[in-house]
């Protein structure tokens, strides 16, 4: 069957009749193939593993739609991914639900959906569950995405700010800043874009690794929107300890630094989408680091700060390159809409 | 506390930073406390009582924001409860995310979120995880919102598509076509409004009642976008039985039956946001209808038609008020944008 394919997406492909049916059946079901999803009920029905699980849900709007290293649907993937994995959980399921404005044209739509495919079959997890929502021309940008995702937790893993201990060592699997810098330079159009590319991938399989062949580690987070600083300064709001960082330790792309600097912005602002900052016992550091550098995702990983008893309110502070110390605030958060 | 409320939502409120803070935690933390989300981690941590759940996801895009009978909270709420609730689950966690236009009147917002709390409340479901994106003004029509939901699916339920035969009977909840003909009356502007009311309500707890009270209900579906038609053709479709039903038997508000008639819809393909339509066994037809009587949301519950054998390619058909006969198809979908 070769179905007629419009150009673009109508209002009523989201309306729930003839259109609805043919898009999801013929342009959705068949490229994420799986019984479940077949099924076409009201939800997914699904046996886990385990009672215990993770839940966590994220919308996308990333503008531009396409980048060097990714797209909002790989992004949509991976970022839902990212924060089960995060918690200390085997993703196995993700919904997809997507918001399409009039007009979008389908050569796009199926260029997001074949990458929403290909991220999830590569990294094992099903898309389940889905809607399709339409809006009038100029009621939305081209097309936003939602993903929900379950994840089973792995055994005897208990990953919280309340574990963290003074001493602790905060460990980063590799360079900061390559997808919001990437973003924002397309965004500018300055001429290092060439040279960037997003750091989009889904962490799951690393951080699985790493919890099951260590004991000790407290806590992870994926330093996406409001980057390492917004991460770092959570960490000490919750737990009450100052951290310390040395900005000679954190790993940087030369060209980010340099997009960064050109552009105006802290690199410790920056978003990433294919990082996490784990905090571990100070034995197992090492360990850490070395898993992570057998790891295609964590080549470049690193120990870059330490977790330290304050009497004063909690401050995160980082040693310059040129010796000097500095607050690393929370960032405001206007720096970077729709990076992700 | 009374922390300083800003007018209008900002960009940076969904920037990841300080007013991104400020909002999870003064304005929407303190509406959905609960243990799971305080933890404010990555994704929520759940014990569930099965590992046999439903996992369904929708978003929302209604317009306009608010309407006599609910608004966009009540729905998100309601609207994916129901997909639980048909599939034969009962509903136990929701994701809630968040797509804002900046711009968005602070006021507004907080009246859509108080909205989803209470009706998260009354069913006894609650909000565990979350995400709040903002997008400059232009490139969103005020608010988006998307609820996923999991549910623990009823012991011994198998409901499907297979379960279907000959001589079943097919009941409704009450009336038809409320929650359509409010907000396109809304839209047109017709002289019908203040008497028009969504059906928005949340089903599971009289599915829920249904399902193990009785012994024989075959298949749940909530007829939303494309209304009864599209629902009732999808179960010809899937099963590939026709379906018989009867217009003298379908519940109806006359009010939504005038509104229709003027504005030239037909009601069968009409969305509906508290109603299910069951496919049961004929021996246990009548106790299901008694059964939804008994309920608030089921008082004017009907079996409208029946399940009948064929040799040719599956239809709908209706006998009209005047004994004649004719197809209900499959409707095109355009007829309603933005319903839900």
């Amino acid at each position: 069957m070769n179905p007629k394919k419009p150009d673009k997406i109508l209002l009523a492909h989201g309306g729930g009749g003839q259109l609805s049916d043919q898009l999801i059946r013929k342009h959705i079901l068949t490229r994420f193939a799986n019984n479940t999803l077949a099924e076409l009920t009201d939800s997914a029905k699904l046996n886990l593993d385990s009672k215990s699980i993770c839940f966590t849900t994220d919308s996308y709007v990333v503008k531009p739609l396409f980048f060097p290293g990714g797209d909002i649907g790989k992004l949509a993937v991976c970022g839902t991914i990212n924060d089960l994995a995060v918690s200390g959980a085997k993703p196995v399921a993700l919904s997809l639900a997507l918001i399409i404005e009039e007009g979008l044209a389908f050569d796009v739509l199926e260029k997001i959906l074949d990458s929403i495919a290909a991220t999830a079959k590569e990294n094992n997890v099903a898309i389940v569950t889905g809607d399709t929502k339409t809006v009038e021309a100029g009621a939305a940008d081209q097309i936003f995405i939602n993903t929900a995702g379950i994840g089973v937790r792995l055994d005897g893993v208990e990953l919280g700010f309340g574990n963290i201990k003074a001493g602790d060592k905060i460990i980063i699997n590799g360079t900061i800043a390559d997808h919001g810098m990437t973003i924002m330079s397309l965004r500018q159009d300055i001429g290092f874009q060439s040279q960037l590319k997003s750091d989009c991938a889904a962490l799951a399989d690393l951080t699985c690794k790493l919890l099951t062949e260590t004991n000790g580690i407290k806590f992870m987070r994926d330093p996406t929107r409001g980057g390492l600083a917004a991460t770092l300064n959570e960490i000490a709001l919750q737990t009450s300890f100052d951290i310390r960082i040395n900005d000679a330790d954190i790993p940087i792309n030369p060209t980010v630094q340099a997009a960064a600097d050109a552009l105006g912005f802290d690199v410790l602002n920056i978003a990433n989408e294919g990082k996490f900052v784990a905090v571990v016992a100070p034995e197992i550091a090492d360990d850490c680091v070395n898993i992570c550098r057998r790891h295609p995702l964590g080549q470049q990983a690193a120990i870059i700060g330490e977790i330290v008893k304050t009497d004063d309110a909690p401050v995160v502070e980082t040693t310059t390159r040129i010796g000097g110390r500095r607050i690393v605030q929370m960032p405001y958060g206007r720096e970077l809409p729709r990076i992700c």
